[in-house]
């Protein structure tokens, strides 16, 4: 059973009644996050990656169609149709790392009806949750201010799958490192780790607990110094580092309690302990907005782990995402109900340097001074670019976020930036929506 | 590379450091969630099916060893004694599908010291977001009063994986579907599914669309009314399933608008067409606050289709886990610092009808007509019971949750059950507490 059955049963029964109706022209599909979540003033494209890889790998083996068959309470026969089908489509798409606005596609996928049917749920669920996280990691960066991040949220992801995301898109957005052994071997990143209460507590007392430490890890080491009372910690830390001789390099960890007096107070204890050169690496339910006020406030914090909060994006876990026809047989399509209008066409985004973005025509000539965002990255279901590296992403996504205003940058009340519509593609909106209110509503009567 | 690596680094370098100090004996760690989230009155243990899996299989094999030398920049002498390390401990857990509350243990587990501390990130991982999960996922079925609420959280989960533990945690609490074919396989659940507004769009019209659909799909369908104009829609699916006769069973779909309004409306509509068993199902970011309201005015919905906001748990993705030594070595051990103290020993929690419970030590005599909530899952590294089947897990649940007072089940403003903790815990927390002042404090001049 491949991952091609992870998917949405009506995936299955749409492509199954397009098969059937010999519906199999290009339809594109326009995949975009329409609203920005509170505390966002723009996004981080992520999940392009994985969504070529299912995609490349995309086919319906024999078991896959028995799994539809048996779901549906149906014969094989009637899944039949099914069998054999592999993504042969194109896919356009923002690479991974730059800055995109409510409204851009992050993603356009122009297949086969069904092909393009069938992905959806899978192509949703990556893009959706890897820009979240991407998008709440960038904003710890920011807050940091240059002082380096560390990704701790393995224990708290919504799955081991998620924390290797989460640490990948941490280090896309300029993580320093992860404490996820298994994610840091996987993406080459620094692993990062420190000690835990319960190492300190299963030792007679703290100072034994940091000299058995220090002995069995040669070079630079953090001792965790708040688990019974944070000044007594620090005492033992530093009489431990001085007497082996082992500052350099060296840290202590708080993780509790006022961190921000706490600090003030340690980096004190440390200097006079002559060793200024101890750093201060502090963690515990920390987010963007913790860091912001810790770094505003001068507190002599050198380093930041951001685990729970950031790993799954506590404050906006999900986007307001959609995965929607745009054309189909070369017609533009559309959606009218409820406040959900989606816009028609193959697009693209013309950006000019500062994220002034106009969301357009895929077919429009790119106005003076911009370059398009969405780049082909699949034709005819195999990758038409080299796999992206997690650097080049990363460099990326650092390049766009100092072109942003610096209001969307901002940690409390960013300000969104907004994308513009192009007349071309204002044109064929107003003009799609009169077709659809003249051939599709007026016959039946409706109020709309 | 085994799941064995799936791990923060510093269990990997305490572990180290316990073999290298010869502390190898049995250490208790208890998992347990310190607060509950707003908007809980009690929490669904899960995912200790998870762990015991993980738990089962945990060997460091010599690749995961060489994982760990080349992660510490290590030669691989130093990480040898980690090699073949199996987890041979005991595991005592409450049962998934319990309802527990704060501070009580989820899961205890006893182990030579490094390997109950390797395997902690992963078991705080699976425990955390499952029983995050199945939190959020039983209230919603609590909103509903008995109507069906089915899972459509695939496109939003954090990735695909955690899409799997949606789908079966959903039906822990008592869904009655999901739309995740590979998870519906995998767990033996009802696959449900309508279509989607692309469907609609790439026909030329919505009839031509439904007919098309009931004709490829014999049996009950379901259409999605709500593409261009909801009344058009319904009208539209009327006479479809009027004209095919394919009224029974069959259900239209609202996912956009004022729900509420639009059922009653679409209600009159299908009754005064002939079709007053056609039932009507409703989605579009949907949670047990908007359940609750509908169900309250006695809106016409006969399905809940829930997704984004359960499957990553929208108002608490996370909850306040802790992974605590409390025993070592036969003393029980605790942390001390601010805010953040941990009752130190193996525990029991005793409970009495109506979730009267009294978390206490585990060697101690039940109170009258009280049972123990933690079970002994696993002996020895291997389970000492059978693979706990989802059926059942669903039946203790259901049992579970009509045993809470009805203000623990309230959705908006629930009041947490809160545990009492029982007179022996409570004079070895102070016991220890005093001989942590004395011991490990009070000889550094400590102000605690």
């Amino acid at each position: 059973m491949s991952d091609a059955t992870i998917t949405d049963l009506y995936e299955v029964t749409m492509a199954l009644s397009y098969l059937r109706e010999g519906m199999t022209q290009p339809a594109t599909f326009s995949c975009f996050v329409r609203e920005l979540p509170p505390h966002r003033g723009f996004l981080i494209a992520a999940g392009a990656e994985s969504v070529l890889d299912f995609l490349s790998d995309f086919r319906l083996r024999r078991e896959d169609v028995e799994v539809f068959a048996e779901t549906l309470q149906r014969p094989a026969q009637d899944v039949a149709p099914l069998l054999d089908m592999r993504f042969t489509g194109e896919v356009r798409a923002v690479p991974e790392g730059r800055v995109v606005l409510a409204g851009e596609p992050l993603m356009e996928i122009t297949a086969p009806l069904p092909q393009a049917q069938l992905v959806e749920s899978y192509v949703l669920n990556q893009l959706n949750h890897q820009t979240a996280v991407a998008s709440k990691c960038v904003r710890c960066v920011i807050a940091a201010r240059g002082r380096p991040v560390v990704d701790f949220s393995l224990r708290r992801t919504h799955g081991t799958q998620a924390a290797f995301q989460a640490a990948r898109l941490g280090a896309m957005a300029g993580f320093a490192g992860t404490s996820n052994v298994a994610a840091a071997h996987a993406e080459q990143l620094p692993a990062v780790g420190t000690m835990a209460h319960s190492y300190i507590e299963a030792f007679e007392d703290e100072e034994a607990a940091f000299t058995a430490f220090a002995q069995c890890h040669p070079g630079p080491v953090t001792l965790l110094v708040d688990t019974y009372d944070t000044e007594s910690g620090v005492a033992a830390a530093a009489r431990v580092l001085n007497a082996l001789g082992r500052g350099d390099g060296s840290a202590i960890r708080l993780d509790s309690g006022d961190l921000g007096r706490l600090a003030f107070h340690a980096r004190a204890m440390l200097d006079n302990a002559g060793l200024p050169q101890v750093r201060i690496v502090a963690s515990g339910g920390l987010d963007e907005f913790a860091v912001h006020d810790l770094v505003r406030s001068e507190t002599p914090i050198d380093i930041y782990a951001v685990g729970t909060k950031v790993g799954v994006s506590a404050d906006a876990p999900y986007l307001d995402s959609a995965y929607k026809l745009v054309a189909y047989e070369g017609r533009s399509v559309m959606k009218l109900s409820a406040a959900k209008v989606t816009a028609p066409g193959r697009k693209q985004v013309f950006r000019r340097p500062g994220c002034h973005d106009v969301i357009g025509l895929a077919d429009e000539t790119p106005p003076e001074g911009s370059t398009p965002l969405l780049e082909t990255l699949m034709r005819a279901g195999g990758r038409s670019a080299p796999r992206d590296r997690l650097e080049d992403a990363r460099q990326r996504l650092a390049a766009d976020v100092a072109e942003l205003p610096a209001t969307a940058r901002r940690i409390r009340s960013p300000q969104p930036v907004q994308a513009k519509v192009s007349r071309r593609l204002s044109v064929l909106t107003d003009k799609v929506r009169r077709r659809i209110e003249r051939e599709v509503l007026a016959p039946f009567g409706s109020h709309a």
